[in-house]
């Protein structure tokens, strides 16, 4: 299949279907959502990751969740406390991405707003939700591609972490937006993948789509971004974000703050793709982000064919970090390129 | 067997034996070395690594391959010659780490000062060259581990890059030595050791070492250094060199540049450990070091049931970087600890 129609999540014939990101880059599999249950566990699992497509997959798993609920007895105090329920427990799947409480609680206000009074106006309300969910987002990954193009030059070599790109959004990527851009305008850029240990998720997707998308593209490991900074191979950094604080601290995938420190080290600019679907203005630090500990195995032993660690190893396993503003060159949103001082102008570009 | 009876290089019974420490944390499995050829490999497949330990396998290595020339026809010329020859071809098995040709030009040198005159004695001064060879490495170690113990406090929290331990080396370690000394004096360390992908040493031979030791140690991927540091868990950074130039900046393993840019950017002190046999006073800087390229399935297939990364991806895959004198806080000789300005103060290091 094409790249770009590879959506991490669909909704067609009555149908969600999610793209089994964990089989990447071997198969090419949707498999079909059909309980609250199937989703939390597809979140949970990583099968649908990036904190764009897990709003986009909560959303549409919000509705998937109520939209058999009987027509007959409707009414609007259950509908409303059930929908409540399910976006309460969606939420517990994960708990870093903003995006996923974000997209939930939106479904829930349009839901509210609105006080449907039968059953199928309640459904209609919030599959057309989860569709504005879906469409906004592609919409704002386009525009960030544009934005984030006006800040890179053709040639360039850049860098990137974990994995922002079209299957972490509803299309086109957060930090890979301007890479899809530039390569159709020409751009030749040479962009490096570090793989993202512990879940590869730079080796596995961020490889596989931009091969796929025929950029230029070298895979190496996560300790190797500092010599190829010092080659002087790099000339910009761009990464995602899972949730970016009031003051600019942005915590995203594991690893994220150290290529930061090493890009401030080396006099590279880092330039974090941030929707404003996931600037929290109700975190005022990054101090106050909850970071996701996962299970161990995924360090020692998950993916090998031999156990690589000694049995009984203590580990530390992180699924997240902070990268403090002050190692932060740009914040690119939908709605423009915000420079520090991010407290001030993160608020305004919320309000634009 | 216990941790300190395996020696990565043994010579017993008239067998030079090698711990395949490409079998660990697995298996503890010794393989005999029966010709110069065997020697290379196990260097070159990394059988047996770790600068001094390469040093070490390479002396016995050389001594293996003449110990059945034919005495009868001996001419010191002659096996001068072959001698020479099989040195140059050991030493291009790896090119970064300087304890490998240094352990052949010394081992060359013996030879050429005594200008035995029978096979016997040719024979006998090499046996004795490599023993002295792998007799004052256990010295400079257990040196190296008394001088590292005087910079560290008992409690404190360490993080460690790669593999310098007792297997790393004859027996303690570089940058492990002060670890298993403080063990043995209850300084209660705890040890974060970063797993170092590609190969994994960190996780398969590190955690494996130490766990072994009793030492309490977690195991992180490479991208956690800075989260770790962060949180405030490490008090100083350790870490072994493959090869310092006369600045001293210092080749170790790849990504041990970027921990040491990350202990700057924390406050933190990051302690490189080099026996005078490591330090090349004919190589000016660190540019001047060659960096081995290994080959890029070690990034994306090697070690896993799947490919974790698309077919026919570009790799770079550097064995070692170079981390600049300017970020390391001290270097621990087993003459002594040496601080900047380093290109003084290695030079007289090395004559003292």
């Amino acid at each position: 299949m094409e790249l770009f129609d590879l959506a991490p999540v669909k909704y067609t014939d009555d149908k969600m279907l999610i793209l089994d990101q964990t089989l990447l880059p071997g198969k090419e599999v949707y498999i079909e959502m059909q309980t609250k249950e199937d989703v939390w566990d597809a979140i949970y699992r990583l099968k649908v990751r990036g904190a764009p497509a897990i709003g986009v997959a909560a959303a549409y798993g919000l509705y998937i969740a109520i939209k058999d609920l009987p027509a007959s007895d409707y009414n609007v105090e259950i509908f409303g406390a059930v929908l409540g329920e399910t976006a309460e427990y969606l939420a517990s799947a994960r708990p870093t991405a903003v995006n996923l409480s974000w997209a939930l609680n939106r479904m829930v206000k349009a839901f509210d707003a609105a006080k449907p009074d039968t059953a199928e106006k309640a459904k209609r309300i919030l599959f057309d939700e989860a569709e504005a969910i879906r469409r906004e987002d592609e919409e704002a990954c386009y525009a960030m591609g544009k934005y984030g193009l006006s800040l890179l030059k053709p040639g360039m070599g850049i860098l990137t972490h974990c994995n922002a790109g079209t299957i972490a959004t509803a299309k086109y990527g957060t930090c890979l937006a301007p890479v899809y851009l530039g390569q159709q305008q020409g751009y030749d850029f040479r962009v490096f993948a570090d793989e993202t240990r512990p879940l590869l998720q730079g080796a596995r997707l961020t490889a596989w789509e931009l091969q796929k998308a025929g950029v230029d593209v070298t895979l190496i490991c996560d300790n190797m971004a500092s010599i190829v900074m010092k080659n002087g191979w790099i000339d910009a950094v761009v990464v995602g974000c899972d949730r970016m604080a009031a003051n600019g601290d942005g915590a995203n995938k594991i690893g994220t703050s150290g290529v930061a420190i090493l890009a401030k080290e080396y006099g590279i600019p880092f330039y974090m793709f941030v929707p404003t679907s996931t600037i929290d203005l109700s975190t005022p630090t990054g101090n106050d982000i909850c970071i996701e500990l996962r299970d161990g195995a995924e360090i020692g032993s998950m993916w090998y064919a031999h156990p690589m660690a000694p049995a009984g190893i203590k580990t530390y396993n992180p699924a997240f970090d902070v990268t403090s503003a002050e190692y932060i060159t740009a914040v690119v949103t939908e709605k423009g390129i915000v420079r520090p001082p991010y407290k001030e102008n993160l608020k305004k570009v919320m309000t634009r």
